[in-house]
């Protein structure tokens, strides 16, 4: 019935202001902020950045996203100079070294909160939303392969510019979940009951007198790729499976279903497929997280995951034509929702979240460093890794212990950069091992992780930072002269 | 009317096991896990645990509370050997020497998740619960001065030991709203559309089975005494109270009311007095907090605040005396709830709480210890901190600039404990000033920090060390050299 419907929609719908891209970039002032659609690497606009990098005006833009865009956006508008500030995250190497060299200013925020931060103007006030559309109309959009806070920008920005994209498929609207909750004070919980359930419509609509463009354009989005797991990879994702097998039969609020989330990336991919092998029966698995990946279309598929919530189709070009040319099959488990429905706190909570989310490094205390390499370095942002972890039923954070040359552990005494406190981590994983952190001490975790998740390269270092810190007072212990330089110590 | 129904009830209803509190404290075996009642230092069982702790018998007992208890319990019993273990809170010298050096294990959780994590059985499995109550019949009580996760610690026990407390009035009972969630998940969101309001009961029900003795006792709460406002205090106050004067006025969500939560303690309570002289014209000022503290019973009388929802009446002596000669004049404004409902993540997000909590130390970059001096020595616990800081629609820290003897910064360039991440903080308040870190980059809330908020006899070592961190690349600017030594760097 959904399905039928969509397809009777134009791309583009009514009475428009059709313009080109260049036209359409022309109508943004250089100092404007400008927000973008687009989360986990899809579904964001690319003939107006372009558009906008290739002009000749002097920019100096605010540039606001959910999560991840392309290089039309991260790569060519830095190159042009046409980028003073980014929120609240961004995957691209370009833009990565103008904020860690301070050339762009840089403000991270919990994912699930950039709605309400929007609406609330807490960070900025949106000049322009420029997103990309499957379908336009005077008054709606039907977003494409994302929808992130999409819908909070469009309410908030002055003017809208639509791109509307033939290379999406028109059928991505059946697997949109549209749902705009109301500011607090007065604001009612969320009312949905369950991952796949929906509430809301395939469309976004907005103030016909805020559409000031909309433009076709024909590109497909440039996702990042995943790469092939690696042994460490298979060892984690084993370790992973033999813990949920374990505490399925432990746990009596997972006897009828099991909740999982994943993060972003590779090793989350690589995660997700090894769930393939484990059989956790007589239970419904169901999927609430942020992002669906390569490795969940085919639980997808097999049956192994029956339905999945998600605000954006983080695939891989392949995973991207696999999908596009099943829409209507996938559609019926697949919702996408507004990234502070799929990542709200309490839904996470009331669904009984098992969370599983990688790090740069951790400490052996359960703080976890998820952003800053070395402590200083930005990676990417903290997206709805906290929204997650902080909620989640059991939060698992899962990790190789050394980086990928073996030269540098990854489990440290005293993390250089903290994103997630030892209140919010239940669960270490490595490749070597299961740390379980739950009800212990600092000194008990501290001796479980070193045991358990070390590599052995590094595990007497630890074992003697801890016998270091062990000699002071203290319920948390620590050698602070030796806490960053512990190998040497 | 509720008040005349709780005048009728008697103190021990129907067929209930009277025992003394010895023959009650020998129902508790040696190596069990008790939960006690007890939050913000009131509420606490007396009897039974000084029966415990003057007992003969080798004992090695875990503890769990929700908040703070008396001295009856974290001095005696630890002072008697009889402590292993302890959740997730304290607040006395005497157990927080033995966490410190490492006599008793402590474990520390957002004190939101208690209930569920009692009926996860995560961290622990609940031997025996012992409760206050100011009344008690075979399948019910009626708690005291608090509440905390006592619903959940009552439901999860094998067996139940009531302390009925004559010196707890009767009429305590008015105030109570206990409202039970049920667990992931299928668990629905809590129905509660307003901080006054009330959706339960005053009585936790349980298991007639499990009810294993009920003791009588008469002895007063010792509450912790909140000290005389220092000039510092209310040179905070006054801070605060200019920031909220600026924010009401920008913020149209706080357009019609204002809701606020204030952390535990004397700072807490001083800057709760100074919104008495701050005026919030056409606005509702109302309460969604964790403990309601001498300072606020002021503000109820006034009619500054109309209404306030939390889960203790953490009150001095004299508080007490206030408010028990008085308990229905301000029942019909104050509501005790469970913890899990007071500090609920969605209903702070909902009702758009304006946070204010204090710290340890923070980092210039808005990293805050709340929990632990020096990086290493646990001070109470995280309690409700987390809770508030991580959902308030704003989220304020508000703390003196330096320690009592004026000679240590608890402004530094790297915290040496993080409890709430620079993602969870919004303003920085000391005696000095205001920074606003909304929006802004690392860098710009470092200078912010030490320009608005750095006591003058810190900031030149201060902006040293931001000059040192600033030569190398990177988002997060540290000198890991001297980031612990900054003041000789």
């Amino acid at each position: 019935m959904r399905g039928s419907m969509t397809r009777q929609v134009d791309r583009v719908n009514g009475q428009v202001p059709r313009r080109s891209a260049r036209e359409a970039a022309a109508l943004i002032p250089p100092d404007a902020t400008v927000a973008v659609s687009g989360f986990g690497g899809v579904g964001y606009p690319k003939a107006v950045p372009r558009a906008l990098a290739a002009g000749d005006r002097d920019l100096s833009l605010s540039v606001v996203s959910g999560g991840g865009v392309g290089e039309e956006i991260d790569t060519r508008l830095v190159e042009a100079g046409a980028v003073e500030r980014r929120y609240p995250f961004q995957a691209d190497r370009t833009m990565r070294e103008a904020v860690n060299s301070g050339r762009v200013a840089f403000h991270d925020v919990h994912v699930s909160r950039m709605g309400d931060e929007t609406v609330l103007e807490q960070l900025f006030s949106i000049d322009v939303a420029v997103v990309e559309a499957v379908a336009v109309g005077r008054d709606w959009l039907i977003p494409s392969t994302s929808i992130g806070p999409t819908p909070a920008y469009v309410a908030a920005a002055d003017e809208l510019i639509v791109e509307v994209n033939r290379a999406q498929p028109l059928a991505l609207g059946q697997m949109h979940d549209v749902y705009r909750r109301s500011p607090p004070p007065r604001r009612g919980s969320i009312p949905l009951s369950y991952p796949g359930e929906r509430i809301g419509t395939e469309r976004i609509e907005f103030d016909p007198g805020a559409l000031a463009a909309v433009v076709e354009s024909d590109s497909r989005d440039s996702p990042y790729e995943f790469r092939e797991p690696t042994g460490k990879d298979e060892a984690i994702a084993a370790n992973l499976a033999a813990f949920l097998a374990d505490e399925v039969e432990r746990n009596r609020f997972l006897r009828d279903r099991l909740c999982l989330q994943f993060g972003v990336g590779s090793l989350g991919n690589a995660v997700i497929r090894a769930l393939r092998e484990t059989a956790f029966p007589e239970r419904d698995v169901v999927y609430f997280g942020e992002v669906i990946q390569d490795g969940l279309l085919d639980l997808l598929a097999e049956g192994v995951v029956d339905v999945a919530s998600a605000t954006s189709l983080a695939l891989s070009d392949a995973g991207q034509d696999r999908l596009f040319d099943n829409v209507e099959s996938y559609a019926d488990r697949t919702v996408l929702r507004p990234v502070d429905v799929s990542n709200n706190p309490d839904l996470v909570s009331r669904f009984g979240v098992v969370g599983v989310n990688s790090a740069v490094d951790v400490d052996v205390y359960g703080h976890v460093n998820s952003t800053h390499i070395g402590g200083t370095r930005l990676v990417n942002g903290i997206g709805g890794s906290g929204d997650f972890a902080r909620n989640a039923m059991i939060s698992v954070v899962a990790l190789p212990s050394v980086t990928s040359g073996g030269d540098v552990s990854r489990i440290v005494p005293f993390a250089r950069h903290v994103d997630h406190t030892e209140h919010d981590v239940d669960i270490l994983i490595t490749e070597h091992g299961i740390a379980d952190l739950r009800g212990r001490s600092p000194r008990e975790r501290a001796a479980a992780v070193v045991e358990q998740c070390a590599d052995p390269a590094f595990g007497p270092a630890l074992e003697s930072y801890l016998q270091r810190a062990g000699e002071g007072d203290g319920h948390v212990g620590h050698d602070f002269e030796t806490a960053f330089d512990w190998q040497d110590g």
